[in-house]
């Protein structure tokens, strides 16, 4: 071993000892007759005191070393003369009398700093410069801390851990499958999983009764902002479960994670609201409850009153800004602006202000009287000091743009702590979305979920209000996972691939295998997929999940440190019997 | 849920209770007035009594349920008349009031039991059902355990666990990648990684001090029997470390597998041998300890007595069975025999029976005396009721003759118990092997495997002394795991590139992206990596890894349960730029 300890374990208990220690030169202080160096590894910093009176020569090597050269040093520990609380190796130095270089370092393109002067760009290319930077290693030690207790507490609840095959058979539906060419197979590809669904289904078919893995998926998408070619699922199934058992396991992995890793605890039961009230209320199946102001519809109490936008709006909704009755024309403009933008696509913006004095002021004064302006904050449960917010429209849009409102407006006003955290299962999803494009139906989770049993009466008549045993789990708007419970019947399984426009043929073709494994008695049994990145992401206070994998790729779906995805060799591509054919565009 | 408890817990401490339980139908007994049925889940087998004379109707219905049907059941737990001391819920039955079917089953191809009537080629088509059969689960459950000690270890020794890409560039240097087209990178491919080794090593330059990952790699190679194109690593690296931190660090880990999962304990330090005494005391570098029988070298003492066959062989050795001296004539031809397969390929067999009343008998009396037996015999340190076989030839060639031939004494003695288990660290192995054909040296580890300092001297002038900081993790016959102290300084990476070939262009190419990084401050740092199928079948006394994997591949690399790989759409090729372009043969 290199050294007695780590930079970050010395303390007042070892002054007097004669310690060594190895890391990174983090930065070198001199003071003409002291010079002054923190040693940096993963476990923190330690003080390096050389003095120029009592040591010149080692003092002389000292101002030599350059940013980031790994030493070795032997010295004694002492307590130091101006102490800095902030550490925990902040009241002692070490007094170096022997400094060896492992290795020298050139000067890194950034600052190995909390706040670099890197640019992303740049901190992508030199990933492994930008690890050594705690606000990143935080995170990834965070990552790991999350991991090790997750199995800790599924382990504890009986789960299996099975890992499942990575080179797979490709299936045409959903996301696009990357593929592998095998070379012992000529013409023929595997897949790798977009999740592991078919595989934990088959395991509670073999009886493995409760499965979980913390394993890497993969999905050829046009990469959006914040997605990943490949990322990672906490993959769990189970068997002889109901939907409520399910969410019970899963509300404790995810409690025991705030305790152990955050020490938070939540004594209450999580909120387990209905898709429709979610949609309603948030305009988002994923709602962020750290703050209410929930929307209201209005579309019933404000038509007829000449204002022809109203009178001629499916719907109108609206929420109100507790407190913020002050916003001025100039703040409400630009609010308008912001609603008008193309992601939000609004045609405008309502607004009553209920002025702290009691009066009222509104863009729509022409047709509201102050009576009924009043009525309409009632609604809202209003005070003299809030702002309303009113938008119209067609219902679906309107609620998103709403829904967008509402988090821009809890945002400005601060109601977004990112130390706070609000839990929910959102529940009773539909079972189906209806394509208008392609006039058929889709499974809004996917085809093996299953419906409420109190639903399966619509399924010849009306699949639309159908309900499916499916859940999510949501915190602080993000959806954190989502599962379902899974149909076991195969009868049931038919109608559902009736429903979804299979033909028997089609639907033996893609799924036949699954459906096959089932006739050999398979349980009831349900299951839940968690975005690890994600969690890790919520758990870290981070807008990305980009900093919570070591070695993420770009949105071109390349790792602009190692250079990849890159050529391959003729010999390559002719022993896998492919060609590369590149078609002009 | 559908039970109240599982098929495994409960005992006479139940007894009165009324329980619900679910699980598959193992067996059913028909009595006449009784009917018996083991009910089967993953925990366990309990059994369950209808009679005739109480509840006919019930007793009817469970005479109706096939072979692996689900079913609930829901009776009164009572005392069994006659026990099974064998099962831990053998004292008692159930009493059962209702059944509910949840699924039926088709009857399945074999018999779901732990000696099955179906052939190895219906199980793996029917995976999901062998999966079901206790002897095949109990080694899923045991790679599980393994998985959660091997993490709590490494947890606790302040290993990281950090996830690498799956998605990595493809390197030209070592055995096939597999390779993943780029659809967004069009021509440009990624590949699956056969380690995360660059990786790892990248991390410790990012100063993560102590990483690990139980990781799934990939190798494209044609697959001899109990190989697996994807299989899994137990994957680690730390910095600031010699070779015997290293050792110290995972002969703990192995220590506390084999104490949490087996309750072995191992009291004394792991044998380490040098790589030259295993070959020339074991013809291996991975001798099977459990028992002695070593190899002894013959060559000066036998030669110049005339026996032209030992005058003219370049090596002789042989190996001393003890309590062998019986061997029947024909034991011995077929012996001789055995020797002589291709496999082996030894020309001969030279027997020296030391008989128990203290006479020899030889293959060779013609050319030696009983002194010259007796002397012989002395070398081995045998006594009368022994037998010497002994091989003269090539030495590296016979050395491989004589360890197979010892593996293959030592199973005739019955002295490899699946019980017993006898590790050992082979290291000081050489740092190059010179391949005859291509005269060049190659890395015996890899290319970043760190000399012995002591021989660096001998780089320009007998690079084939040289031997390495690299070391194998053997227990009984199997390398488990393996791993080196890596180079860490730029001249000493330079002169190693030279000697294996490369021009500073070929490795700027190949490996220029890990040296730059070096540049930026690498610590001293090593590691190993164990396979961890291996190290489950070890665990599980299996003589194959497949059955340690849940959903393993054919030898040529088919998954033929869900039959794969396979033909993806012409769409599918078109958006990946590639065309398959079988030549013929």
């Amino acid at each position: 071993m290199y050294r007695t300890h780590t930079c970050g374990e010395l303390n007042m208990n070892f002054v007097g000892q004669t310690v060594t220690l190895a890391g990174w030169v983090q930065r070198s202080r001199d003071l003409g007759g002291m010079t002054f160096i923190d040693l940096r590894d993963r476990y923190g910093i330690t003080q390096l005191a050389f003095n120029m009176e009592t040591n010149a020569a080692i003092c002389d090597e000292a101002r030599k070393l350059g940013r980031e050269f790994v030493i070795q040093v032997t010295g004694k520990v002492a307590e130091r003369y101006s102490k800095n609380a902030n550490l925990p190796t902040g009241d002692i130095e070490i007094i170096v009398d022997k400094i060896t270089i492992l290795n020298a370092a050139v000067t890194p393109p950034f600052t190995i700093e909390d706040e670099s002067d890197g640019g992303d760009e740049l901190r992508m290319k030199y990933r492994y410069l930008d690890l050594r930077r705690k606000v990143v290693r935080q995170n990834l030690e965070l990552r790991h801390r999350l991991a090790q207790e997750i199995r800790k507490y599924l382990d504890g609840q009986s789960f299996m851990e099975v890992e499942t095959p990575v080179l797979i058979k490709s299936t045409p539906e959903g996301a696009r499958d990357f593929v592998v060419p095998s070379r012992m197979n000529p013409g023929q590809f595997y897949a790798l999983p977009q999740s592991p669904q078919t595989f934990k289904q088959l395991l509670m078919v073999s009886g493995f009764d409760r499965y979980f893995q913390i394993v890497k998926c993969f999905r050829d998408e046009d990469l959006r902002a914040d997605r990943q070619p490949e990322f990672t699922q906490i993959d769990c199934e189970m068997s002889f479960v109901e939907q409520d058992d399910v969410l019970n396991i899963f509300e404790g992995m995810i409690k025991h994670l705030f305790k152990t890793v955050k020490g938070i605890e939540f004594d209450k039961p999580f909120l387990r609201m209905p898709f429709e009230e979610a949609m309603d209320s948030y305009g988002n199946d994923k709602p962020d409850l750290r703050f209410d102001m929930k929307i209201h519809e209005l579309t019933d109490s404000v038509k007829g009153k000449g204002f022809s936008i109203f009178d001629q709006a499916a719907y109108i909704g609206g929420i109100c800004a507790e407190g913020y009755s002050e916003y001025t024309r100039k703040q409400l403009d630009e609010l308008t602006e912001w609603v008008k933008r193309p992601q939000i696509g609004a045609k405008g913006l309502i607004y009553i202000k209920y002025n702290t004095d009691g009066s009222f002021k509104s863009s729509i004064d022409k047709f509201f009287s102050v009576d009924e302006l009043k009525a309409i904050a009632d609604q809202f449960n209003a005070k003299a000091g809030d702002l309303i917010l009113i938008l119209p429209g067609d219902k679906k849009k309107t609620l998103g743009q709403l829904s967008e409102l509402r988090l821009e407006m809890g945002s400005r006003l601060g109601l977004r702590d990112k130390n706070k955290f609000v839990p929910l299962w959102v529940v009773d999803f539909p079972l189906f979305e209806y394509d208008e494009e392609s006039e058929r139906y889709y499974a809004m989770h996917h085809p093996f979920t299953s419906p409420k049993p109190e639903d399966i009466q619509y399924f010849e008549v009306d699949p639309g209000r159908m309900r499916a045993n499916a859940y999510d789990c949501v915190m602080n708007g993000v959806e954190l996972g989502g599962g379902s419970i899974r149909i076991h019947d195969q009868k049931l399984q038919q109608l559902m691939f009736k429903t979804l426009g299979f033909t028997p043929e089609q639907a033996e073709y893609q799924f036949g295998f699954l459906m096959n494994a089932f006739t050999y008695g398979a349980p009831p049994h349900g299951g839940i997929a968690f975005g690890f990145d994600r969690l890790t992401s919520m758990f870290a206070g981070l807008d990305s999940i980009r900093d919570t994998i070591a070695f993420p790729k770009n949105n071109a779906g390349r790792d602009v440190m190692a250079e990849c995805p890159s050529l391959i060799s003729d010999e390559q591509l002719e022993e896998l019997n492919i060609k590369v054919d590149i078609k002009e565009k």
